[in-house]
């Protein structure tokens, strides 16, 4: 344990679950932050409630921005709980001399990501720092959702579940890192960011029970699986052949050396759904993306592990992604 | 209109105003935030929903720390508005190579805080940034609040009221210039902050109705009675010599060339009463800071102003401060 603060520690990984244990868990204990998950759960179940800080770097990038950024981030933890984004706080930290254009900019980014979750900010703050005291701007978007399908959580995945996911992944990873080192790339790679709530309601809106949802934000999917695999105590196993990567992300991911499961998402989500719900939720999955798949089934093989399953029949296990990661990646 | 964000932008006063009902209000238009104050009031009246952030440089200062200041600041937000602090988020955003014993310290006086209001924190989001793009730490505390007494506004103010001080002005905003410039004060100057719903929960259980309250913070008592003449269409007549000022306070003040009236307080309100409540709110007041006091009363000598009026029998406009004040204060 270092003396000092560490990138890593911010890295949605390992030595971030160990700082957030080590030293705020322990400070402010309580039952709902014990249970919490993507959001913590108030009020009888009723709300959930989530917080995020948006440093993105750069600001603006292939398909998406900070502003679209912080409210999808918020939003997307309060429909992974089941709830309906409702009301968002938004606060902004800004560097003095930072363009007024792209405050506007990123502020109509936020209003037009709003409508499409049906949420509203109702509070806010403005800070502004001197010069060389921050980098341009941070933003934290805090938000209130209406339970609408309640049970969801990584404690109960069970053998009779799948593995789902919504799309290809690592888009906003690889497109961050692309931005950040002038990668040019003569292709449509673009960050996933997105509202997943619309997603969320069709498939409880079918009748589908879910499991646990997660989007696989800092930490990208290998987290989220080893996140559940030690909550549920089971372990989960994945066909590597289908996680569906596309060929940017696959090239991208060569130059960085890290693997396309490590790298974070801003609009894709792990799904656990009973058998029973697979083929449907499926079919509900592909009418918004048509890479949605289901990538593996859950076991008894290795407790609290993630075994990843290769195209040549080998198999490994999936880690924790550790170490520094991309820095201001959301 | 400058075409970049000055520290003015966020000073609590008139530009700040300006930028938020600019560019915020105009893009995230809907009546809660219209009707928004301190907090906002959500899900029919039954929640106070408010927002901070908090980027007070030094983090360590005579009577508090950033860790408290970010709980007494959320929680008080809720407090004025007549709610209980019930649920915190704690969003921290730190400095690669800060201090982690520093960071420890920070978040147990967070939970020290909490307690004095009977608030827990439920969800939490921690991010690190590189070396030199942020200065040390941020937090942004946002809370949820049961609402305890209904119809606190600003806009209710009336000339049955009374204008009452819950004690002296100021003491942070001098706390922290003194502290930032190294002006040694042989006092025991120290910052006000302090979580104020305790009082405002005696003043509710003494069955005193509250017309409206607000914590001055950036901008100070000066700010607050501007907007609350604007919002109620009253002029607020101030007595200058009921005004409690410290003598470390007026002291600080003639270095700083500033008004007692426009430095930041942390736990410091001003309270807004029918007249027949005077006497028993002011002796609740009193066994938490014996300089409470009433300090003027409303009338409709110029609508929409305060007027300071001096001992020595001569009036004046008390403005609403404007220009880069001290950045930084909370």
């Amino acid at each position: 344990m270092s003396k000092t603060i560490t990138l890593a520690d911010g890295n949605g990984g390992e030595e971030n679950n160990n700082l957030i244990s080590e030293v705020f868990y322990k400070a402010f204990a309580n039952d709902i932050l014990e249970k919490s998950e993507d959001a913590a759960i108030i009020e009888d179940g009723r709300l959930a409630f989530s917080t995020d800080s948006f440093t993105v770097s750069p600001l603006f990038f292939a398909g998406a921005d900070i502003g679209k950024l912080a409210v999808c981030g918020t939003c997307n933890d309060l429909a992974m709980m089941g709830a309906k984004p409702k009301y968002l706080t938004c606060s902004v930290i800004i560097e003095e001399g930072f363009e007024r254009e792209k405050l506007e900019r990123i502020v109509k980014s936020m209003a037009k990501e709003l409508k499409v979750n049906g949420a509203i900010v109702v509070s806010g703050d403005t800070k502004v720092m001197p010069k060389g005291t921050i980098d341009q701007i941070i933003i934290n978007t805090t938000g209130i959702g209406h339970i609408t399908q309640e049970g969801i959580s990584s404690n109960n995945i069970s053998m009779d579940d799948v593995i789902l996911l919504n799309r290809d992944i690592g888009t906003h990873g690889a497109t961050i890192f692309s931005a950040r080192e002038g990668i040019e790339l003569e292709s449509n790679l673009q960050s996933d960011c997105a509202s997943l709530y619309p997603i969320v309601k069709a498939l409880i809106h079918s009748g589908i029970k879910i499991t646990a949802l997660r989007d696989a934000t800092r930490g990208g999917v290998a987290a989220v699986l080893n996140e559940w695999s030690k909550q549920s105590n089971v372990c989960i196993e994945i066909q590597e052949k289908l996680i569906p990567v596309s060929d940017e992300v696959n090239g991208i991911c060569e130059i960085l050396g890290f693997e396309a499961t490590a790298l974070a998402n801003e609009g894709t989500f792990v799904l656990a759904i009973n058998k029973e719900y697979e083929t449907k939720a499926l079919k509900i999955l592909k009418t918004f993306n048509t890479n949605a798949t289901t990538i593996g089934s859950v076991t008894s093989t290795h407790l609290q592990k993630v075994i990843l399953n290769s195209a040549w029949g080998t198999q490994r296990f999936l880690e924790t992604p550790n170490g520094e990661l991309l820095p201001r990646i959301c």
